[in-house]
């Protein structure tokens, strides 16, 4: 997600402190407190500009929404967004998933959403990438009983690899689509996905269950 | 493969017994018999005309080859070609996969090769596909530990459908390319991969270890 910095974005953060959750780790075990509800909770791990996870959890109200992203501009820009909407089950954190552990107990989340997420594609830089084998692990001890994994990407590489590593943790197949939107469909997009509609790039798709 | 059919092609089979084993499952358990080695053994089901293991056989003689083609008119024809080549190691069997079990004995096949399957693509036709879980069943039983299967095909439907099967069968996925011909390479085609390279159509690949 390019954009420019914005300038003391941590800062303006504050005015938001509702839909951004300032003190996460504070939240670790009773996430249901913050959302009054013991109702699922779905997570977007580098939510970017937000588009997918508003229209989620505006589309489905007995969900709760977790979105997290690690840059302060991006979230401030999406957090200017969305808090008009005034949604009861969406939050948004800025933060690093390598942290995810400290925030989240085991067992604790349904669905882990990972749209678009960089590709690193320099081997040096593998252990960034949000698949590999570290962050499958992270995922696998928040994940609920059959939690879900969904992931889409314009990335052929990158998939092929999250393929390979999501086979070696022992997530299970449910579904792979080669070619997601060959067809037109009513899948909720992102920012990203919107413009490799128009440019007819393929996205790949696969659905895991732990 | 579509072929016309040869009138009495099964007749005309008995003529290459050296190349065509007539009775596989006399062999059980005794494949290096015939070989005259212990050398490991690779199979293609499907193998079609037979330019793919022809190939293979040629190029790595420590190794043994063995082809199985349902089609007696279509082993004929590859029989026919391959002949004069008199290669010590490769076999030709007429036969259907879904008997492997009569005729491999358990962990004696090193690497298995599914090349351009027919994709079947009607659910009620699922059993028949040479991925489904009971043909899974069958190379797991006759491949040895540590064992290969290498899948090519142009149909995306098929591989999609593959992947999700291979990771239900608990294979581990070693490698997965999802345009295999991107680039100009040495890869062993087939004639239908000939074609498609040719048509520059998607050819995906998996290759996982038992």
């Amino acid at each position: 997600m390019r954009l420019r910095k914005i300038k003391n974005a941590a800062e303006k953060l504050l005015d938001f402190s509702d839909l951004v959750v300032l003190n996460p780790q504070n939240y670790y075990g009773r996430w249901n407190e913050i959302f009054n509800n013991n109702n699922q909770i779905c997570l977007e791990i580098g939510m970017g500009k937000g588009k997918f996870i508003k229209t989620n959890s505006e589309n489905n109200q007995e969900l709760n929404y977790i979105g997290l992203e690690k840059s302060d501009s991006i979230i401030l820009k999406a957090a200017r967004d969305i808090k008009k909407l005034n949604l009861k089950n969406l939050k948004l954190l800025n933060y690093n998933a390598s942290g995810l552990r400290g925030i989240f107990s085991d067992n604790s989340i349904s669905k882990i959403f990972l749209n678009f997420s960089d590709p690193w594609p320099k081997l040096r830089h593998e252990k960034r990438r949000l698949t590999s084998a570290d962050f499958l692990n992270i995922y696998k001890s928040i994940l609920t009983e059959k939690g879900i994994i969904e992931l889409k990407t314009d990335n052929r590489n990158l998939f092929e690899y999250s393929l390979i590593q999501l086979n070696k943790a022992k997530f299970n197949f449910l579904d792979i689509n080669l070619n997601l939107h060959e067809f037109d469909n009513d899948i909720i997009t992102t920012e990203y996905e919107d413009k490799f509609k128009i440019l007819n790039k393929i996205i790949y798709y696969v659905k895991v269950e732990k």
